[in-house]
């Protein structure tokens, strides 16, 4: 479908805080193991091989919007993909995450990152983009890492409880961590400018671990460098999406950064949210992932206050507050979309 | 020393907003892995063993009073140990923690918990206690866990990244889970009312998962069972500590329950949090732990902030916003702590 024909659906009209013909929801990690007919495709090829065939990362990425009915697609992809397109050495393991061969631990590390060329590093994710977008009836978010969270886990080796060794490097040595974030800002970016060129409708920078910080050190160390890349998507007309979980006290600032839209986990209600961000700000969320592993009357209970929460605000996109848990029972994902279509 | 010389501790008054002759502070897990001659007597002995043998645990908690000069005392022991007690089948694993052999899942698990009976089940924590208070010239602190973040060990069967089975179990069955928590916070009284007893001049509550709560659902389902431990220690004049991790929105709450004091996780700037708790409750924290790893210079900054953000309010004891690290550097806490007795 071609994007001005897009330019009145719902979740994009909901990013810009615009009423629409019924209330938008997706799901982040939509695509994933909740589905059997995504383990199926899984039992065919691990996760890198199947980024880097676009046949398999469009079946992917369709088959949650086939399945649930959401209003918006999101490609399917990890935020590790463009470092590891210019040779850092990764493992995705399932149930842990992505694991690095070599951690950045100085200057020295720096070397090992140039500048994104997507053309040449990541062919397979623009002819996927290009694919979906003249398959998808919906628009496609465009998918890329913020730069503190793949910093963290370059510098940490893997998932990290704590972040400490990412915040060592960035208090004792503030020079060589702006430059590591100055850098993968441009990865980032580039990476997105090729997917909005080839189709994309919207983009998501995933900061999932920026939740670990304190506002200060935010605002610091973390912010000017995702600011970099929300500046470099400004002028072209796609709502500009920025999630992390716990970050409560980052709200704002992550409004600031250059968000049209802010994701929210569930620890803050959307009403306080909404008090947090200037605005003309829109948010996403919130409901605990958690909660749809009980039952189907507590899922609805538990929705309805989501929606409660919102009052009926134009600028929400109704989500989850993190992704969707692999033990989720599918038909809780497609009622739930149920429910809010009829929501308004 | 007597409890009644005690009285004019400088973590005592803290706690119940009095200045003080000097600012007090100390670390949640003081006493751990960050110190050699603790890593000694743990070649000695596992985790149960040590807090069933009192002249370890004494030994334990007694070696950062010695090494830092920090102003309390916290009792060596971890929030599993009334239920092992109780008959449990609990494993501590290094780097994991609790690993329950049969996690509780349906009400016929209720069964498994019967009143604790102090003298009888803990006769080791209630010597511990009282060779501690003989010993010591600081405070000592009491310790038990929440209902909630040990009723997530029992249900999850460990640790558990998003307490889903936890929260299906609070939602899809309210009163086994009531059953549960209450029962829990009636073993944590017991436990904590034996430590009072036997000579603690405070005492904290960890309820360090309950950040992972909507502010609903700890209102509804978590919030009256650590009330009615609060309750039941409010005759007895020793400050009531109230801890957790990411519970920026849940602080008010966590005072309402009945806290004298409420932790602070680095996340939320102390400023931030008095205004979300009433006058005359204080606050503990909130330095981030992965902070220490850093050089001293910038321990000493960020260190520095935290008493700004407190502004001299005499209603705080000065602590880390989670657990000391394994991989600190002793000597970093013991300048920390020179640091902040200098400080006022």
């Amino acid at each position: 479908v071609p994007v001005a024909q897009l330019a009145d659906a719902p979740f994009l009209r909901a990013c810009r805080g615009e009423p629409a013909a019924h209330k938008a929801v997706w799901f982040m990690r939509q695509a994933g193991r909740a589905l059997p007919e995504y383990r199926a495709l899984r039992e065919k090829a691990g996760m890198f091989e199947m980024i880097r065939t676009p046949e398999l990362a469009v079946e992917a990425t369709l088959q949650p919007v086939r399945r649930y009915g959401v209003d918006a697609a999101i490609l399917f992809s990890d935020i590790v993909v463009p470092v590891e397109a210019l040779g850092i050495g990764i493992e995705l393991k399932p149930g842990v995450g992505p694991v690095i061969d070599q951690p950045f631990r100085s200057a020295a590390d720096l070397r090992r990152l140039r500048p994104l060329e997507p053309e040449q590093d990541i062919p397979y994710v623009i002819e996927t983009v290009r694919a979906l977008a003249a398959e998808l009836d919906v628009p496609l978010i465009g998918f890329a890492g913020a730069p503190f969270t793949v910093a963290s886990y370059l510098v940490e080796g893997g998932p990290s409880r704590d972040h400490a060794r990412t915040k060592s490097l960035m208090h004792d040595e503030p020079e060589t961590w702006r430059a590591l974030l100055d850098a993968l800002a441009d990865i980032s970016l580039a990476a997105l400018l090729a997917q909005v060129a080839a189709g994309a409708s919207a983009v998501q920078l995933f900061d999932s671990w920026a939740g670990a910080l304190t506002p200060a050190d935010y605002r610091e160390f973390v912010l000017p460098a995702s600011a970099r890349i929300f500046a470099g998507l400004a002028d072209l007309g796609v709502p500009r999406i920025h999630f992390g979980v716990a970050t409560g006290e980052l709200l704002g600032l992550m409004a600031e950064a250059g968000a049209d839209v802010v994701g929210v986990d569930w620890r803050v209600p959307l009403a306080d949210a909404r008090r947090r961000v200037p605005d003309g700000v829109a948010l996403q969320g919130n409901l605990d992932p958690s909660i749809c592993l009980a039952s189907w009357p507590v899922v609805a209970a538990e929705a309805t206050k989501v929606l409660a929460s919102n009052g009926g605000h134009p600028g929400h996109v109704f989500n989850l507050g993190h992704g969707v848990l692999p033990d989720t029972d599918p038909d809780t994902l497609t009622r739930l979309v149920e429910l809010v279509h009829a929501s308004q």
